[in-house]
């Protein structure tokens, strides 16, 4: 984005003038631009209309009084380039290229958008085929279809990749409060990156809401995201298209483990961004975010008039991150003092009916119970009574009102969610909102909601200080080959890493290759066809003896040979056998086209796959990174010694894989994958027991 | 419930008068009975108040015309006993118990509960601790707060064990037919299964929806679903309390892998009960279910006019039971005639908006790619509009009634959902359910609605044809102790079961029982104290002749004395040694005070909790259902000949389970708890390596 992109997307965002080019669509343009009070002027341009909805039309572009801040082009496609070429001529700012037919209906359509793009030179270009623009505080709308929401002067902005799904965000009824709402479209020009850029930095933005189907550019997504989250302006990430990854199984266990998908949620992690799953949770998460902040901590608070609620309240919260410290101690007895006899001390509270509704009860329960600093949110559960039905809505309010004035005195970020999502009427939803606590539709919403914006403000002292540079293709004509295990584990050792002493030697060499290593020994055939090994016996473990060995080597030749006469070689590791591990971890380094490095971690052995016991990040990465990531595995529970098992040296496991990273960084110009499957993990050492090692320099 | 019991609820359903018998509660009760359109007569019952909401009011029950066919209390609870008591000597109908202050509170309430069910003899008595009944397609409230919710003249009945959370469903803004709601309160008397029993038989019960905290008999509640089924009422389940589970470590594996939760669910499974997870997927389970009916396969035709719905669509399917089969060969073809070029021909089918709102064009494609027989139910996303930005509803609404034209020729279960939940507008919600089809509010909730309706249509051949016993309670002061390892396999050998060949003997005798038996060997020292005996170092496996043996005795002694030297014995168990399995399967059963035998089986060797590969099922049941259990688990697939393993015997397997289930049975009057871990799973049979039995007759 250039600076002068910059500066027409700033003219294009709060214009003086919008010029509306078109006929149809243009009119309703015009007509949401003026529903939404846009308080500039209106310069509808059409050579066969004498107004668009009353407004004289200027017959063209040359016409017009001056170079317009904005322009909606609702023109065919090949008319649109030139109106834009025009517009870029006359030094406007920035356009909204509402016209579909470019890129996105391939052949003709890819070289017109590329002219698109030169038309529009330094003004700021939206689209092509996208909905546009909306600012809710400064009242501006550039968008082709009725559109709903609305901003107390301050709210989300979001950025979406579906037309489709902007448009339905806005007819929300959840009261969200939004500053931007802006449809990518085809991204020829600004891309999503951009927009994050630029709408960050405007102080009424509280939290950016994203919808990905794909991100351009890792680097200047990494880029803008750290830019967000040094102004403290949260991200959410809705993504879309989890089922298209690839499914076809890879030479390797980690390809088929972690996919496209896996890369990402990884991105978002080391970028601290929020990652939703349903349309729904990233407009709760964006409320509670931008009108009650985010929670310092993991402790909640949680109150009901209803045993029911307060068991969905703690079932939820059992399957997630969030925490309900238990009411104890004095707490505990203070309580009890306050609330009825028929209610049963406990967090979340069931407060109970006998004083609903009753402030003066209510408000020291809230009090007592969120106290100073012995939670870090509250949350009460309240449906209100439907339209026309509200001779109880006052008695709800009492509630709420005590519960805003306790959690005042706390100055803690609240929320009050309903059971069913509609059962907080819009009236109430925007008193809570002027009263800074989110009104979130939805029990699990809320508290995946809370978990979500916790885990922002907990995770951002963690953020990376820069992003990571763009991965170097691979030299034209380069061919990936598989390295034996001998070789892989050769270029190991040199680096550093602990592999097994062993030999790599011919048929009539392997006993004395044992005798040297000392018995028990491990036995494998070496050879281009033999990547799984274990699969055609061309492993032979515990053998102990001379005859053991013999006996290993007549069998391995003859169960290859029956698996595939051809893969047969007389080229065999000799290793030293280990004693049982503790555990067995599978560790796996690719290299994605887009995405860079990434590490896969998890669980080994044979189970690996089943299990689905596995973690992705993103190189390079700290060795915090390392040990949280390997926190969050099941095999972690086996390594810190399960049912009084033996334990395993965490810490050499994390070194390990810290060499492994710098080593696959420092190959990254030729080597495109290692897995490590399995890594034997001791009390005191791991070892590399087997390797797969793909690189472009096999030959050498 | 007494076949009196039964007339007396059907009067309490549809009442000709109903007496409303307090004062502030009461007069709330009569107004709700008014506004809901109630068309027999209002008898307030109060001796100090002249007339309620300017009804006036008798002074006592006695003064009453006739005894009323339905009461309404809404009194102290001494009082309430003494009226309940009046009204059954008059011969009332049913009554509404209202009132708190009994079994909930504990002590004298408990009693005071008892003498109220006494009071209502045959009446029928719904609560005490209630919110009560209304009867929506007859017009018919018993309830004390301001209800909404209505019917079209069917629907489901709903049974709450929350007053709150049934108040909450009936304010709901879903549009979801109702004919019963029923709030069960303290269940005195009439409870949750009698409900289903008489709801169910009500041709306007399309479908019954249970909020259960607990269930105070199984086999009455299997008795009354088991009805149902008969019926063809399907009946979706809401379990709240899940985060109940006792954590307490057990003395067995299984007990900690599967707790009350897992059994509940293994009812719902049994009962073919729609189990769902959230109070809104409730709703719109029920709202499918009532207006579309189920469907009886699981391929779904999807539309949407946006690319971001589709994927939306097929992201959720992947993960759940949904197949959208491709629209291939000819369909393909004709589509790509019908659609504009920009679309892409897919199932989820994004139509593109060229055509949208066009039904001309719409109509054909829905038609050509519902066609015959070639799914099983068709699904639209649609976001209708805010109100008051309607101006694009009509062109939703074509694409609507086209939908409508082409599902009603092929008379498929269909569905509207849209992408949030509140963007189906009320007018349109009812306009569909008028068309039989089933609006639904969101994109994942309509995917899991249909999952959940053609799941209970496909299982409904399986529904058991009469419930369990109730599981006989033990003797009174039996002792339940855990039998040592050589004694369960005795057990289970005469049984038939498939245990390794071994003796039990002395220190002095394992060289000779192992002579007899063949080496290798496995040593086990038994005693008391050793359950968990490869925790203390009294197994030894792999014992390849008479000198490892005798180390392993030392060996065994001196660890085992190290751990506690209280544990020390001079028995052992001397096996056979099996060679490596293909793979371990862990089989528990033990038996519930409530649920009675239940078997869960899972992955076995150590990490059987860590993977948490278990399923539950309740005692007795058919070979098929242990067949499908097995392949419900991941170590299925190991057994299948994994990564080209070898395969191991299901027919065994199950061979092996139906013959422990069987032993299982026959002794449920003394074995409380068998554990088999592992069971070592070969190609052509199975061995049980381990037992841990508990019986109450260990002393024989």
């Amino acid at each position: 984005m250039t600076p002068a992109q910059t500066r027409n997307f700033k003219r294009l965002l709060n214009p003086r003038h919008i010029a509306f080019i078109g006929g149809a669509d243009a009119s309703v343009a015009l007509n949401e631009a003026r529903r939404i009070g846009f308080s500039g002027q209106f310069w509808p341009v059409n050579p066969r209309r004498d107004n668009l909805l009353g407004i004289p039309c200027y017959a063209k572009l040359a016409d017009l009084p001056e170079a317009p801040d904005a322009a909606y082009v609702a023109i065919p496609s090949h008319a649109a380039v030139e109106a834009v070429a025009e517009l870029n001529r006359m030094g406007g700012g920035g356009v909204v290229c509402y016209s579909a037919g470019f890129k996105e209906t391939g052949g003709a359509g890819v070289d017109l958008e590329k002219a698109l793009v030169e038309a529009a030179g330094d003004m700021a270009l939206i689209g092509p085929n996208c909905y546009g623009v909306i600012n809710y505080p400064d009242r501006v709308a550039l968008w082709p279809f009725a559109h709903g929401g609305g901003s107390p002067g301050y709210g989300a902005a979001i950025i979406t990749q579906s037309g489709m799904l902007s448009s339905d965000i806005t007819m929300c009824q959840r009261s969200l409060p939004l500053t931007y709402m802006v449809s990518a479209g085809n991204q020829a020009a600004l891309g999503l990156e951009d927009f994050v850029e630029v709408l960050s930095e405007d102080p009424r933005v509280r939290a950016i809401g994203l919808h990905i189907e794909g991100i351009s550019s890792i680097p200047r997504f990494e880029e803008v995201a750290i830019k967000a989250a040094r102004l403290e302006k949260p991200i959410v990430a809705l993504r879309t298209g989890t089922s298209a990854i690839g499914g076809s199984l890879t030479v390797s266990h980690t390809g088929s483990l972690s996919g496209e998908n896996e890369l990402f949620y990884a991105l978002f992690e080391r970028l601290n961004i929020i990652a939703v799953q349903s349309p729904v949770q990233f407009l709760e998460t964006l409320k509670f975010l931008t009108v009650a902040g985010a929670p310092k901590g993991r402790r909640l608070a949680g109150f009901t008039c209803s045993g029911g609620g307060a068991t969905m309240l703690a079932d939820r919260a059992e399957s997630i991150g969030v925490d309900f410290p238990a009411f104890d101690g004095d707490l505990a007895v203070r309580l009890k003092e306050l609330l009825p006899p028929v209610a049963t001390v406990s967090n979340p509270l069931d407060y109970t009916t006998p004083i609903w509704g009753q402030p003066e009860y209510t408000r020291p329960v809230f009090e007592a119970a969120i106290g100073t600093d012995r939670v870090d949110a509250a949350l009460l559960v309240q449906d209100y009574p439907a339209e026309g039905l509200d001779e109880s809505k006052q008695s709800y309010l009492n509630d709420a009102q005590a519960f805003i004035a306790a959690t005042r005195t706390s100055a803690i970020p609240s929320a009050i969610c309903s059971t069913f999502p509609e059962n907080i009427d819009r009236e109430t939803r925007d008193f809570l909102i002027a009263e800074g606590i989110a009104p979130i539709q939805g029990i699990h919403e809320a508290l995946e909601a809370i978990d979500g914006a916790t885990a922002w403000a907990l995770g951002l002292p963690s953020v990376p200080d820069k992003p990571r540079q763009e991965p170097l293709p691979l030299p034209a004509g380069a061919v990936v080959t598989v390295l034996d295990e001998a070789e892989g584990k050769r270029r190991l050792r040199d680096a550093g890493l602990p592999v097994p002493s062993g030999f790599c030697v011919e048929g009539y060499e392997v006993h004395s290759a044992a005798e040297r290593i000392g018995y028990p020994v491990v036995l494998k055939m070496m050879g281009p066809m033999l990547q799984h090994k274990s699969d055609v016996g061309a492993v032979a473990l515990h053998l102990e003896n001379g005859q053991d060995l013999s006996n290993a080597l007549i069998q391995m030749r003859k169960e290859v040979a029956a698996c595939n006469p051809e893969a047969v070689t007389d080229r065999f590791l000799v290793e030293a056998m280990g004693p049982k591990p503790v555990a067995e971890v599978i560790v796996g380094i690719r290299r994605d086209a887009q995405f860079g490095l990434a590490l896969t971690l998890g669980s080994g052995g044979v189970l690996t796959e089943l299990i689905g016991d596995v973690v992705t990040l993103l190189l390079p990465c700290l060795r915090t990174d390392l040990e949280r990531s390997l926190e969050k595995l099941k095999v972690h529970r086996i390594i810190q010694g399960y049912r009084g098992g033996r334990k395993g040296s965490v810490d050499a496991i994390v070194t390990t894989l810290e060499t492994l990273c710098s080593f696959a960084l420092d190959h990254a110009d030729t080597i495109t994958e290692i897995e490590v499957n399995p890594l034997f993990v001791y009390e005191d050492r791991v070892v590399i027991v087997d390797v797969l090692m793909q690189s472009i320099d096999g030959g050498r």
